[in-house]
C-alpha cells in the first residue's frame, strides 16, 4: 500500500492545491497532508526545495515525486483505479479530461482578475468583457455536462472534474459573477460536499494574509 | 474500431496541434487528418464551430469530441493502452504526466516570445530573462528525465511526453537559445523522429502567412 503525502498551499488562496487535495478527499484515497505557507514576495524556499517545479500541490509516494495537479490526479487513479476519480465511461472520461485540462490551462483573465479567497465576503465585482467571456464558456460546458450527465455533479457522481472546477466556483460566489440558474444549482451542489466544506472551513480558519491574493484587481473600463 | 479524425491548424505555427498528431502519429496510431486554416485577426469561424473551446487540436471519434492536447492524448491512450503513448512503467508514467502537464499550463514568457514557426530560418533571438528562466527549468527537467533513462528520449522510447515538447524542441533551434549539450544531443533526436519531420516538411510547405507568428517580440532590456 502506497504512503501518500500531499503538500499543498495556504487553504484559502491555492486554488492549484485545492483541486487534488478535493478530488482524493472526495474519491476516498488516504493520504498525509503537508502544508508549505506561501512567503510573499520572496517566495517559499520550502516549496522550491520540495517541488521540481517550484510550486505546489506537489504528491510524494516514497521515493517518487509527481507535481501538477492534473499529473498527480492521473497518479492516484493509476493507483486506485476503482475510486471513481474519472467517470467510469470511456467517452464521460474523455469529456471529464478536456474540461479538467482547459481548466489547468486557460481561463487566464478569470484567473488573474478574481483570485480564489475563501473568507472574502461575498461581494459583486464588475469584471472586463475577457472576464465574462471566460465565465461564459464556463457555464456552457458546464450545462452541456449537467444536461449529459443529469447532475447534480457534472458526469453524475462527484469526479476530479468538479474538483476542478471547485475553486471556480468559489471564485465565482466570492465576486457575484452573474450565472444562470443551472450554473447556481451546480455551484450549490459543489459547495455542499462535504470535501469541498472540509477545505473551505480550513482555509477560513487560517489566519495569514497573503497581501497579493487580497485585492481583486481593479476592473478597468 | 474507431475511427479517428484529428482536426489541427496550420501546421507551420500550431504547436498544439503538433502535439497529439506527433504523439498519435509516432505511436502508430490510426486516424484521419481535417486541417483548419487559422484566419487572423478573426479567427476561423469553423473552428469554433467544430471545437467546444473553439481551438484546435481537437479529435472527433464518432459523435464524441475530445479536445485539448493532453485529453487527446489521454483517450488514444484509452483506446489502445498497448501504443505506448506513455511510459509503461507506474512511476515513469506519472512523471511522465507531470512533465507534460507543466509543459500545458505554464512556460508563458518563452510561448509568448518565441512562437513556434517551422520555416523561419534560425536567428539568435536576445530574449528576456523570464524566457531564460524557462529555458533553465526545460532544460532541468530534460536533464532529469534523460539521466533517468538513459535517453535518447525522455523516458527512453519516444513517447507523449517528447510530443509535447516537440514545439519547444523546434523554438530553441529556430531562436538560436542557449543550451547545454544534453539538450542539443536529445533536440537532435527529437528533430530526427520520423513523425516529427513529416510534421516540420508539411508545415514548412504551406504557403499561407499569419502575421500575428511572425514576428518574435521585440525583446526589452
Ligand atoms: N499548473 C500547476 C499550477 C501550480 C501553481 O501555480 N501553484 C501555486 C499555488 S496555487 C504556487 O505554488 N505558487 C508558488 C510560486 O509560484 O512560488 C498545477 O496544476 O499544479
Ligand atoms: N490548451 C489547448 C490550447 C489550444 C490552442 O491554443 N490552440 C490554438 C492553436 S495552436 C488555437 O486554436 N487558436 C485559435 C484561436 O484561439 O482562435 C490545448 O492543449 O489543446
Amino acid at each position: 500500500m502506497s504512503d501518500l503525502v500531499l503538500h499543498v498551499g495556504n487553504k484559502n488562496y491555492s486554488s492549484w492545491s485545492m483541486r487534488p487535495w478535493v478530488a482524493l478527499t472526495a474519491a476516498g484515497i488516504p493520504f498525509r497532508e503537508v502544508l508549505l505557507r506561501f512567503d510573499f514576495p520572496a517566495g517559499n524556499p520550502e516549496i522550491r526545495a520540495v517541488s521540481p517545479s517550484g510550486k505546489v500541490p506537489l504528491l510524494r509516494d516514497g521515493e517518487l515525486d509527481v507535481w501538477e495537479s492534473l499529473a498527480i490526479i492521473e497518479y492516484a487513479a493509476d493507483l486506485f483505479p476503482d475510486a471513481g476519480l474519472w467517470p467510469e465511461g470511456r467517452r464521460e472520461r474523455a469529456v471529464a479530461r478536456a474540461i479538467s485540462s482547459e481548466m489547468a490551462t486557460g481561463f487566464a483573465a478569470l484567473r488573474g482578475a478574481c483570485p480564489m479567497n475563501l473568507r472574502l465576503e461575498p461581494m459583486t465585482l464588475a469584471v472586463q468583457p475577457a472576464v465574462l467571456a471566460n465565465v461564459a464558456r464556463i457555464e456552457t460546458l458546464w450545462a452541456d455536462c449537467l444536461a449529459s450527465s443529469g447532475g447534480p455533479y457534472l458526469f453524475g457522481a462527484f469526479c476530479a472534474a468538479d474538483a476542478m472546477y471547485a475553486p471556480v466556483v468559489s471564485r465565482f460566489h466570492t465576486y457575484g459573477l452573474p450565472v444562470s440558474d443551472t450554473s447556481r444549482a451546480y455551484m450549490q451542489a459543489v459547495m455542499a460536499h462535504p470535501a469541498v466544506v472540509e477545505w473551505v472551513d480550513a482555509g477560513r480558519a487560517e489566519p495569514w494574509i497573503v497581501a497579493e491574493d487580497e485585492l481583486p484587481a481593479i476592473p478597468k473600463p
